[in-house]
């Protein structure tokens, strides 16, 4: 089947999936997770294959180590990826509730209701464990997908989607053509121009990924290009506080999107914190980037090249602000719109940084590394988003779904609703059920 | 100043937006109520230049003339307008509502807070009385725009965006540079690149104008293309409300996007009912398309050339159709997604109706012609969404907020949640103010 047929499969399949009722979905996240777990060696044997090319094109210098670590599945990593399945059966159905209702006249009560999107086209790279993590938050939400994953996990995501696949088959009423696996390219491509099927792209890898789609599809896209997440130090804040999280949130997993790339610095907060706070970055093996006015506290490696510069690692900018106005500009100005924190024992200046920052996550006092749906008690997560439409932040279910008008009547007319003699409309709200 | 700089200088202004009281946005919309009022003539005269400039158009068949009557202003039509900007006052601040409140750990809490999106592109064309429209849901709900309208409105649209800069100039803490006036096409173009700075873009004109403004941008786009509208009348609906449906839905504004553009009938419905509506919808002036059975039942003009069309005129579709499932399954492949009706006195047919039909409006026994912010009890609509992310359906001041997530904690770390010594979380909701 070509990828227009398996989005217009999606597609019909979506608005069975829309119906769905809860116990049905949570019996096919059941089915599935049983299945991954027998299946287990199949899956691990197959991940050995892709291992054993990728270990080749790493020796050859042809692949990054740290994309061969994410390629790794264990059967730890796998058996922790079903149990996040299964903790979604304890989640509430994000479908069918009642999230306002208002009686437009006697008769006439309009409902808007939460639904599913519809068709998920999900590109990934490196990471199987994708597959079944999208494919519970789908079955959940009631939505359909599209994956496509790259080809250094072609063998591992193959037997993955199989397996769903084969599980989802033989339970009545799951609807065919829920999901399917594209592997090519250009299939890629294709899919990017189905939007009379697909709802929603959702890229989960690089900034250069997200700009690729962004430039290549009318259909709408969730996720987030950069992570470069601000600490503002103000004079106000307690000195261990500030060590504490700065060593958190820079070094507790640098590679994280909402790890620190820049540490901005109050310069009336004493000279002795502020060289106490740099230290012991340098400490935790953290090389600094700074002027003059930074260097002179501690050696650093050098100027900052770009306020715009997400490490992934062990690096930080550094810089000496006036002011927390000026920290907040800078954040709005460099940033990513990601997660940025200020540490201070002043409550109104947290306040005015909350409001101020526009970002997805503004924190006061707390790690940037809290960014994220497990964190958030959102069970899990299908990515971050740093746009301001639709879903921001760490989207959980939620973001997988929308809403829908329904207006149950007794025959009314528009027509005895406008002009001169037009009958009132009453708007009275009814509190829905959420 | 080029799009550039008034794109930033938009985004700068965001940020004050964001914070400002309810007070001071409610003084901002009733300053430029009175200012509207207190210029009326002004507007009406330069009004009066494009009308004459239209005109000219008109005859010599350069324009259409319905697009001279969108474009004519009166001083009764800029007094609605004026009238529903201070309806808006009564309305809540859909800015600052806390949407869901978490407790993460104790000392550690997640509020959910509802925020302006920023800057806001609209795009529109003819309708001068959009801009005081746009300004007040945009002042309402803590946004900036840049306004495009159309050449054929230049006089008025600069009248009209000088007079509400003017009334905002005035007011101590509203930040200049909130909404600026775009002319030329090339400024619409460089607007649509703008990313940086203008989070979404809101195209009101025709499929062709949505079409390509999701053609030529990275920024998400909030509109609908098409109002190809149904209404299935049921083997099970009462003949009169058919009739009196049918009529209102076609006929009682056919330009509307939320008019009947197809009318499925259940093959089972009895023939005299059947002859009965299709006849009294000819009485109405109204064209019908069909097949031979449709044309065995009253005359028509001929068949159906396109099931996907939308007429904006008194012609009408006709499909005499089997069952419930084969209406559903003709709106979801040929109809927008927009609004759908089922005519039934069969509520559990309804319901499955308004389940499985994927339209931002399903309805049961009333006129398509209620898909309407105001209607809706919105106060006010920025337009009608297609879309399947952000908003769906007739979409009022909540579509113009998103959220962010607030964060306050007491110097948490997250070392101290991960790990075989992990914390655990509480995550205990407590309900937010909304």
């Amino acid at each position: 089947m070509n990828v227009t047929e398996l989005a217009q499969r999606a597609k019909n399949a979506s608005f069975v999936l829309a119906t769905l009722p809860t116990e049905v979905k949570d019996t096919a996240l059941r089915s599935v997770a049983q299945a991954l777990r027998a299946h287990a060696d199949e899956i691990l044997q197959a991940n050995a294959l892709d291992l054993q090319a990728a270990n080749a094109e790493v020796g050859a210098g042809r692949m990054k180590p740290s994309l061969y670590e994410r390629l790794k599945l264990s059967s730890e990593k796998l058996e922790t990826t079903v149990r996040g399945m299964e903790e979604l059966l304890s989640l509430p159905d994000p479908v069918g509730l009642i999230l306002e209702e208002t009686e437009l006249d006697e008769g006439l009560v309009l409902q808007k209701i939460s639904c599913p999107i519809g068709v998920l086209g999900i590109i990934f790279e490196a990471r199987p464990d994708v597959i079944p993590q999208i494919c519970a938050l789908a079955i959940k939400s009631g939505n359909a997908a599209l994956l496509k994953g790259g080809k250094e996990a072609l063998h591992t995501n193959t037997v993955l989607m199989e397996t769903i696949l084969n599980a989802l088959g033989t339970l009545p009423g799951y609807p065919q053509g829920t999901f399917a696996l594209l592997t090519s390219r250009e299939e890629s491509a294709q899919m990017l121009k189905e939007d009379a099927f697909v709802d929603l792209i959702i890229p989960r890898g690089g900034s250069a990924l997200l700009a690729y789609v962004k430039a290549n599809t009318r259909i709408p896209v969730l996720g987030h290009a950069d992570g470069v997440c601000h600490m503002y130090i103000s004079a106000m804040a307690d000195a261990t506080m500030a060590c504490a999280l700065a060593i958190d949130a820079k070094t507790q997993y640098p590679a994280a999107c909402n790890a620190l790339e820049t540490l901005l610095i109050n310069e009336n907060w004493p000279v002795e914190n502020q060289q106490k706070l740099l230290q012991t970055l340098t400490q935790h093996d953290v090389t600094l980037y700074g002027d003059e006015r930074v260097a002179a506290l501690t050696p650093v490696a050098g100027p900052v090249e770009n306020w715009h510069t997400e490490y992934g690692e062990k690096k930080l900018s550094v810089k000496l602000v006036s002011n927390v106005r000026e920290a907040i500009s800078h954040i709005n100005t460099y940033g990513s719109h990601h997660t940025d924190a200020i540490v201070t024992q002043d409550s109104q200046e947290a306040e005015l940084f909350l409001n101020l920052v526009d970002s997805a996550g503004v924190y006061h006092n707390a790690s940037t590394r809290f960014a994220d749906g497990y964190r958030y008690g959102f069970g899990a997560e299908v990515g971050i988003s740093t746009g301001k439409t639709h879903a921001r932040g760490p989207v959980g279910l939620n973001g997988l779904t929308i809403y829908k008008y329904k207006l149950r009547g007794k025959g009314q007319k528009v027509a005895d609703y406008v002009g001169p003699q037009a009958k009132p409309f009453t708007h009275k709200k009814r509190g829905g059920s959420k």
